[in-house]
């Protein structure tokens, strides 16, 4: 069964999320859809293409993935799918999808535009819908992609923020709030050892007004209770979190602050 | 695969949705199961019956769709199941149904009265689990309808206000606010065609204490950020949004409120 | 197919369950993933048992469960698999997975401590997609629970109260409040009937400040339209309920607070 995933921006109060899986199951009866999704913040491209990058990977090669988060749709933004090394992406030409694509190895791009592959009647609103989902569901019935229209050798990508290392001082970035509040940023494991951090030493931290010393920890439970701590998360990242507690509430720390982060 | 489609009013913070798949693949372990809504506000018909219509139509052909919105569970109104062109509908005779069964074309209503189709035990307020969904997964393991139960001709119907159209002005009304605030109203485009307005045309609007003056658009992005607009939604009807913001909460405009249009 | 399910704390609005689906899915594409919930309070261990309790009865025999509330995540706490008479259960060592398995009948509890079914990484924070999701989807493919890790014999338990009777009053417990505001306690029918309570009797309750005269009914439209009552529950289990309302924001009700109840 051809997998097809579902990331959005659409919430869970509508049916536009099942109008989708209609419209795929309507062309590919045997797909297996999951949902990566829907509730990134509206309009967060950046937020989508973290989550999509953080998941894709997990799923087996030939996978198909379907997101949008398309504050230009019906405007003069492209659809595109893009093929990469280990999957299909499908979606809007605004950065969303390029990050997965980039971290795979990016084969091709297409444009689409060839209106057999899309729903009869187009909405000006929800080309999730008309043109995204049947574009996913006609590629896992094996159409190639170069059937979807011409190549393009221009996509739209993001810039994300690499973190700055100079002398024995990170300066980092927060990328992702998650529902824990747990505070994620974009320092590596291995930015932490370019300047001899490991697990169980003592980091000091510098954040909006606030400068605080946390152990860097193997386990939540290495601390009380309610206590503040950083750890490696499960992207390989340095998070910052309360044990049983939320960090980014109890902070005041929000996506785009910055981190600076020294022994 | 059979599909089995679920719109309740039940929420996602309890396990009542899955307790109706538990039953579903009990009986029926091929079934292929698709979340249409769980959010719809508690006991709001109207919501679930519009919700249903607007994505029933892009499933395939033989569909069954449960449907749960209940709060006379228990007491004297009927489950049913109706048959109609397209789709088999399953749940409360309370309206939540007719709509889309209406749009398909009605052949048959069945009570469902028949014991050897429900769990052994019925719940006093859980008719969803007990008695929707295993008419359901019976449905989808080929059980004709009306071995549920007697064909009955008088359900329920909704009422749906349509709009008046006098001289150049209609007369609407919002009939759902959407998850991100798009005001989607019941006048159509044939509507507007009617009284000669077309895309690009400056429409004046009246609603509770408000006179706006908004753009018919082909898109969200032909007005700057944050600025309001028309539109023909994704159901075909006329919505009021802001490019990249909340219409409702700006306008603060609740479902059931009047518009007046006109150039 | 075999199923698999996943009950979390880990909330909708990140890639968490997607994740796990991914692992799952690239182990054995063949299974079926159900949600039970994923808005579990957060390290609420009660709430998670409660509803996985409430679920996997009315899954087919032979269910895989994958439940994780684990705050313990990375500490001391071992993941294990339980093998009941109906299911297994996938999960940390909290207490989480044995209500259930202790009402199907206990077989085996293992520890999971053999790397060969687990990912090749596995995080210090996230064990629900680096540990529990490739435990299930191995044991979907056949794997005996015995190959995951040496047997043990003092799995976690949580303690729930069960109602203490006295003459002809039962104190009981709140153990759960739904999301339509339903407060579920945790007295059962045979409780009521052994103090001769039925339904169409007037109860007198006491709870918190109040003192509240009910009557038990069959149907919530027994009273008018926002009136309380109290109903035999669609876990057999008294619950009191406002007909359309919200009983626990009405009466200010939480999990946990005591119920005394008498005729």
């Amino acid at each position: 069964m051809p997998i097809i995933t579902l990331l959005t921006d659409f919430g869970l109060r509508d049916s536009y999320v099942a109008e989708m899986k209609a419209v795929i199951l309507s062309i590919c009866p045997e797909a297996c859809i999951i949902d990566i999704c829907h509730e990134v913040k509206k309009f967060d491209i950046r937020m989508g293409a973290y989550l999509l990058a953080r998941t894709s990977k997990y799923f087996p090669k030939g996978s198909i993935h379907v997101a949008v988060v398309d504050p230009g749709v019906g405007g003069t933004r492209r659809p595109i799918i893009v093929e990469s090394e280990r999957a299909f992406y499908v979606g809007p030409d605004n950065g969303l999808l390029m990050l997965s694509a980039e971290i795979d190895g990016i084969k091709h791009v297409y444009m689409i535009s060839n209106e057999r592959y899309m729903l009869k009647t187009v909405s000006r609103t929800f080309h999730g819908r008309d043109i995204f989902s049947p574009a996913a569901a006609y590629l896992a019935r094996g159409i190639p992609p170069s059937e979807f229209g011409p190549e393009i050798h221009d996509p739209t990508k993001l810039s994300f923020t690499k973190p700055k290392i100079s002398g024995n001082i990170i300066e980092g970035e927060v990328i992702h709030i998650d529902d824990f509040g747990n505070i994620i940023t974009n320092i590596s494991i291995k930015d932490l050892e370019s300047i001899n951090i490991g697990e169980g030493d003592l980091l000091n931290l510098e954040t909006r007004n606030l400068k605080l010393k946390l152990k860097l920890c193997r386990s939540y439970t290495e601390v009380p209770h309610n206590t503040p701590l950083t750890i490696i998360g499960s992207s390989e990242f340095l998070e910052i979190s309360i044990n049983q507690g939320d960090a980014a509430k109890h902070f005041n720390i929000k996506t785009g602050d910055k981190i600076l982060l020294g022994k």
